[in-house]
């Protein structure tokens, strides 16, 4: 086998985890992937997808896209990375309002690697009444939680004028990254990562796009 | 001034956006930004974006980012396009779940380009129970409604399994970008435009990028 760098083996991880995410959608009729399609997944690039990728003894050519599940077992194995798919990251969801709320329900993280482990607000009766398989608790927890359960990424959905404040809490207590849904945007050190989900950017990025 | 061309032209209106989104921003305590910022936002390389603000022609120095507001409205002034920023891109709303649902909310759109001038699902008890500012209608409608209204965008928050055949039957009604909420991958023609804002999605991103 190729010799295969950090950088390069880090995305085939996060590729096997995204080809097993698709496997895993039911009634997924999707059998075959082409580097364009990874790379409007991803935001890498068509060429740096397709050098790591052949990096890998694969034995069906990609004349039409690779076959996802081979591409995914070639990783997996030539890799040696099963233990490091199966190992949770433990994530968390900051504000309750209405759309925070709709992160709670059951499948939306379900068969990926990212494990919800706890809800924050700062309304007790939002916590005692919301229905969520895993613990809700008041924002004055955060610190404590966040530790204990070595939560890694946050998903913030709070009011936007609170995003920033809280943003700068969780950056405080360790989380080392955050998926946006507010439209404030987040000055934060830059070891810690953002990525903006909010619909207004993403239309705003369609539109440039364009 | 100097001579601008089409591509930086573009990227500077999508900017002023930005920037006007920031300004609006209630409580908004940022005065500067730095083009690092202006990069996590858009995607663009910090070259790129200092290279199209260099075209401007600005008052103050950017030794600690840019001054928002006068950066704003120097774009505004130079490339005379305050009407473009007043118009109106339409879009539109599938799937009324729970988290499509929760865009309905007022203040999600407000003070953006994009104005959502319609909702779809398939299930007639969410049309008529759900409140929202504009009309919702049945999915079977979802043809005339897009063309009447000439609707660019659509966010798409169906369930995963009916997600592709959704944005098929999105792009051959004329729409050109789709913010996709659920899980699946979408394979669309080239000339249809996929932002990909699940929350797996965006921490699969996070968890590489570190």
């Amino acid at each position: 086998m190729k010799q295969i760098s950090a950088p390069s083996k880090k995305r085939l991880v996060t590729l096997s985890r995204i080809l097993s995410q698709i496997i895993s959608q039911q009634n997924s009729s999707l059998k075959r992937i082409t580097s364009v399609e990874i790379s409007t997944i991803t935001g890498w690039s068509e060429a740096t997808i397709r050098r790591d990728i052949s990096l890998l003894e694969l034995h069906s050519g990609k004349s039409n896209g690779y076959n996802i599940e081979e591409l995914r077992n070639s990783i997996l194995e030539q890799l040696n990375i099963k233990s490091a798919v199966s190992e949770k990251i433990n994530c968390c969801i900051v504000g309750l309002g209405k759309t925070g709320a709709a992160f709670l329900q059951k499948d939306i993280f379900s068969n990926s690697p990212f494990e919800i482990v706890a809800g924050f607000d700062s309304n007790e009766n939002k916590i005692e009444l919301l229905q969520s398989d895993f613990p809700l608790y008041l924002t004055s927890k955060m610190e404590s939680v966040i530790k204990t359960n070595k939560i890694k990424y946050a998903i913030l959905v709070v009011s936007d004028d609170v995003a920033q404040i809280f943003a700068e809490r969780l950056a405080a207590y360790g989380i080392i990254g955050i998926v946006n849904y507010t439209r404030q945007i987040l000055t934060l050190p830059a070891n810690i990562k953002i990525e903006n989900a909010n619909p207004v950017f993403a239309l705003t990025n369609l539109s440039n796009s364009l």
